[in-house]
């Protein structure tokens, strides 16, 4: 079949919207009609060409939310007329890491998903020409119809709005989750949330969710504690307005009567600066803080510290797709969504038809959007 | 009164075994006479200039086992007669960071023993011209007799031999307590150890009694093979015999027909080198290996990695005397080496009288000693 797509070509050229072939699912395999798609940093950071791993010509997008139309060979738990959402991170149940129990890293098919193919070692799109094009990430959700793995696609309920639920596919699930799954967070926990976009206001909403006493948020953009607010930050503080460091800040806001110490029980990188990463890691308390990076970092950049910061009890983590076991997690993410848990309206700032599709990444570069959604 | 002691007068010069003058017990002091003590790198890297919050002159030691010869006001937890380990990090039981059951970095008395001082902001030792000496981790085991807070002492059963339960002032709680209470192996775990010296060695024997099915050990010495398999070592890897990395050649070793990534679920850096830091956490398993840092490193050494590595599920941690809380788990230790459950003995590799200290740290220097004990 012909379906429509936002190629991304070259590294550093908009993405061209352009008729490609699709071949139908192979066995294990599923065809989607992409309903709505966000456009995340991340696929941003592939078509700059920031990314070493980024392959040209292909698809982005892996934020999005679908219809199943037509299922391949073997595939036994999703039909035509499912409700899903992609999962870059898959959930095989079967390999080492899912039957481990202790992560969400899935490894079945990391090594094709990587090379930008499906499992078998082929791409499912291709030029008109017949240039094959490279999936991204697994999911390619920048087209009107995509095919995916059976074990990379959460079936959610049918009546949820796929113009929000998308969001789940990626910022909500990391944000919520770093907080939920990674981190571990306990009621009347403090905590410290760096960069107040997307990712950030989720992690929010998720510390809320877990009870945070205290949510202090670190932005070097004070328009974006209004928003910030909404979602349950409690106090705000902006590097550039500070006459010492953010770390001296945070740890004067937390000091009490009976810690004389400070520092907040968990902190959350969500910038993808490594300095900022390990701000985080040093204003968590003595003994017992947890930082969690989240953020993506530029190619080569490294992360340090004084040992001792570790030594006397920080903890420094990372999460992935927030932790979450996308089968497993994501309908329950949805749940909680048309529950009113939790909140993603506030934060679709901007919603356009695919040919808009560059407009959102400048919108996206100019910190006018939260987050765009692609809608087909 | 008087007692003899081995006083370090300045950086970098020998210790000089004089007569000082110490002062009885103030309010929730108690006096001990100290029957062994070992001797530790941490003393070395204090007397050798290295530490920069080096204090001189000061009586080092931290390591001791001795028996309460006179208790101060208001204590109510220790009388003379006790058998007590001097403990570097206290249990007052009574702050933020006790009651926050999260850690064992009690805080009642840091700010003044990071100064060289008892709780009340003075010194017990001084010359027999007057000027103070300083006291030194709280404890100062390397004299006769020593004075230190209640809260600082572990009162420990009388049947024990001092010469060998001083060890479990430091390298044996600090070993074992990394796997038990920092990192919490389980049955069945792999793991991987940088340094076979006696925390290495104690790390060993604390995954041996955790039921680990791997241990490696990681020495650029294979002599230190030798014991290290007695201690309950698996496989043993030298990095200068190697062709390619270590972190290659663990995961080379922890790779099966299941796990195609390989690592190991545990790592402990047992050498304060942060290069060796770095390989440690490397080594570990992607999805949920947690590895501990245990050495102290050189001033201003920073230690750095991609932050992809915690992204990807490790997690970096460290660890101060084991995670243990001194008056609590150092007792439960002794009764563990009186029943045979951890080994001591052979890592006493030499015993000397006081006067012979400066031999103890030629005999580390050379990598003659596991650990030497000093009778008085």
């Amino acid at each position: 079949m012909r379906t429509k797509a936002a190629v991304a070509l070259e590294a550093g050229k908009p993405l061209e919207i352009m008729e490609v072939n699709l071949e139908g699912p192979k066995a294990g395999e599923v065809l989607i009609e992409v309903k709505a798609s966000g456009v995340c940093h991340t696929d941003e950071f592939t078509r700059s060409g920031a990314d070493p791993e980024g392959l040209f010509p292909s698809i982005l997008g892996h934020e999005g939310a679908g219809v199943v139309l037509e299922v391949g060979d073997g595939v036994t738990t999703l039909k035509p007329g499912d409700h899903v959402i992609p999962l870059y991170t898959p959930e095989c149940r079967q390999c080492h890491a899912c039957l481990s129990g202790k992560t969400n890293l899935c490894t079945a098919i990391r090594g094709t998903q990587g090379q930008g193919l499906m499992p078998d070692g082929t791409t499912r799109f291709s030029m008109l020409d017949g240039t094959p094009i490279y999936h991204y990430m697994g999911c390619s959700t920048f087209a009107n119809h995509t095919v995916m793995p059976e074990i990379a696609l959460a079936k959610v309920r049918d009546d949820a709005p796929f113009d929000k639920i998308c969001y789940i596919g990626c910022g909500v699930t990391t944000g919520i989750g770093a907080v939920i799954n990674t981190a571990g967070v306990e009621i009347g926990s403090t905590a410290a949330v760096f960069g107040l976009g997307g990712i950030g206001l989720n992690v929010i909403q998720g510390l809320r969710m877990a009870g945070a006493d205290m949510i202090i948020g670190v932005d070097l953009n004070s328009d974006k504690a209004k928003m910030a607010r909404k979602f349950g930050m409690t106090h705000f503080v902006n590097p550039s307005e500070l006459s010492g460091t953010v770390t001296e800040a945070i740890i004067e806001l937390t000091k009490t009567e009976k810690d004389q110490f400070g520092g907040v029980d968990y902190s959350f990188d969500a910038t993808g600066n490594v300095n900022v990463m390990r701000d985080a890691l040093e204003c968590s308390h003595r003994g017992w803080g947890v930082s969690v990076i989240i953020g993506v970092a530029p190619a080569g950049a490294e992360i340090s510290t004084r040992p001792f910061q570790l030594v006397t009890g920080r903890v420094w983590k990372g999460t992935a797709f927030g932790g979450a076991k996308g089968r497993t997690d994501v309908p329950k993410f949805v749940d909680w969504y048309m529950d009113g848990k939790i909140d993603i309206d506030p934060m679709i700032t901007h919603t356009m038809p695919l040919e808009d599709i560059n407009k959102a990444i400048d919108l996206m570069h100019n910190g006018e959007s939260i987050r765009s959604v692609i809608l087909y």
